[in-house]
């Protein structure tokens, strides 16, 4: 796996119980997952080094989405099973590339510009073409000064309609080399300043109706896009309608409740996706999983909180990332499932205040 | 962690989630454990090794039963944080001492013998008082010249009188150092030349009554023994009557369907316990948890038994614990969790027989 971070990390424990031996390349041996997991270190830009890699690994896939798509090929070239294969990530890191491809799927107004000229009306979105996520690499603009602000930075942008949304919901979808293709619950993102704060599953707002048409869209764009691996495939819900926003294949934030809530996990799906095993059940073993992100706070000792937070709900379960705490950086998550949404709610709610220093009991 | 085995392996996956960095002791590179975790390779007879081990750790702990007292008597002086501590540990690795200690809980007769005098009734089963599990060590003995073989061996025995038991059930118990304590719902074993063959969570022939009579036992013992960790206790059932039959201080074989089958797995409880964290939730994810031990047999190659179970049965969790394939050796274990017990005992021994090569199809 190219990367050793959070994600990397939670991929070691279902590579141990399916006896799949992962090795990582990481950018240093401080790396979350770098800490704990064997692991080469190296630049992932440098395709010679990751051949290297690859010459000790029966596939390769990735943890992050920024391994240059000439890479990739490079290493396909060189023979390297690689999964998501480069004609299906490029979708993925290419903003632009991935609303040309995807017509046929509802999605908000979109245009590729590099002028002021020919604009959908003010207030739009604006996104960088690639390398964008939590927030940044996107834009409200409301008026010609913000986006040429915008544009003096980055002279080409994609820009879209602004959907006045009800909710946000990411549907998980895994498909293997044999196209078997499975989805979870469809799961609703709550956000902050665009960063993932909470999740709730199956998003309690969406209807059967609709959360039925969210998976036949993430399972047809897999299919359509020749994914191999995972997918989370984020949407807008505006009273009926679906919009697609964003595609990230790889395991993501909006999945990580699937660790305690689903019978099998993104992590363990997408190993078993990429190396052609059979995929395995993604329901769900409680009518509920909540999960909220730690962010790091003004606390730069954790230690207290955590223990307080065991103490306080026996049930809680915890996920340390091991990274150095710095504002606003995601270091660990908290997932709780059940039967009773507003306890759960209230329980994720309290834990990730307590841990980012916004209460003190 | 002293020891690298399967136990081991799955305890990395708590590890992973709660931030804690496990350092294993292993007897070799190609050790269960050793393959996926960071680790040292030494004699875990060898006290100053161990001692050159415990300085990179805050606390030390076991896998197994085989560190002699003394070695763990000698950490403890120079100052390391062991826990189970000898004085509780001494316990588990000792028959004869367990039997002497809990003359106040419901066992079977027992006797230390050396010579063919003074014996219980036959048939009455020898143990020998350290050392033996999964059947070996322990002998059926039905007249004098089956003693005689054993002693010929073995100098001083523990002789127990042979209960004909109705079923076997284990109750796995966590202790901290802050005086903590849980269990998990009673879990029926069934063995087949003593080995555990499956294991069925909650013991569904128990009465409510014995099952909660087994988790106070089982309670109590911990805290006579002051134990520190995660503990099985072994009991035979009879009627309404239980017979404490071993104990175990580590995680165990019949705990290990809490990995699934509840919200606290032992090998998080273990680590919480003996890092004196507030301990996890036991309670259990699905009404029922059956687990299966996957024995070597003719089949070397497991690859293709695994794909087709892995598609017979999508909601079927496996653990592959890498170890050589040998006749009669675990080499992983497969659990199901649900509603229909029926169901979940079928699969559990149809993926046991495909596995090990009993049947093919």
């Amino acid at each position: 796996m190219i990367g050793a971070g959070q994600l990397a990390r939670m991929t070691v424990a279902p590579a141990e119980a399916l006896g799949v031996n992962l090795l990582l390349f990481a950018e240093s041996d401080q790396d979350s997952a770098a800490q704990i997991a064997p692991h080469v270190v190296g630049d992932y830009r440098d395709l010679e080094a990751l051949k290297d890699f690859a010459k000790k690994c029966d596939f390769v896939t990735f943890e992050h989405e920024l391994v240059p798509i000439a890479v990739i090929k490079g290493l396909e070239a060189a023979g390297v099973k690689v999964f998501p294969t480069s004609d299906s990530f490029q979708y993925s890191q290419n903003k632009a590339l991935m609303r040309q491809r995807l017509t046929e799927y509802p999605a908000p107004k979109w245009k590729l510009i590099n002028d002021g000229d020919n604009l959908l009306d003010f207030p739009f979105i604006a996104k960088s073409i690639s390398g964008g996520y939590d927030g940044r690499g996107v834009w409200k603009i409301k008026n010609h000064d913000d986006l040429d602000e915008v544009l003096n930075e980055i002279p080409q942008l994609l820009i879209e309609e602004l959907v006045e949304f009800d909710f946000e919901i990411a549907v998980m979808v895994a498909r293997s080399a044999h196209s078997q293709a499975v989805t979870w619950a469809p799961t609703q993102t709550i956000q902050s300043d665009g960063i993932c704060t909470s999740t709730i599953s199956p998003a309690p707002k969406l209807s059967l109706d609709l959360a039925e048409k969210a998976q036949h869209l993430a399972l047809s764009i897999a299919n359509d896009l020749a994914l191999i691996g995972v997918m989370a495939v984020e949407m807008f819900v505006k009273g009926e309608q679906l919009f697609i926003n964003e595609l990230a294949m790889r395991p993501h934030n909006s999945g990580h409740w699937t660790i305690e809530g689903a019978k099998t996990s993104q992590f363990e799906q997408h190993l078993r996706a990429i190396l052609d095993l059979p995929l395995g059940d993604p329901s769900m073993v409680a009518p509920y999983a909540v999960m909220g992100n730690i962010l790091g706070g003004d606390k730069t000792d954790m230690f207290r909180p955590y223990l307080h937070l065991m103490a306080r709900n026996p049930d809680l379960k915890f996920h340390q990332y091991k990274k150095e705490i710095r504002k606003g950086r995601k270091v660990g998550h908290v997932t709780v499932v059940g039967e009773n949404l507003l306890e759960l709610t209230e329980v994720i709610a309290h834990a990730r205040d307590y841990m980012s220093g916004e209460i003190d009991e």
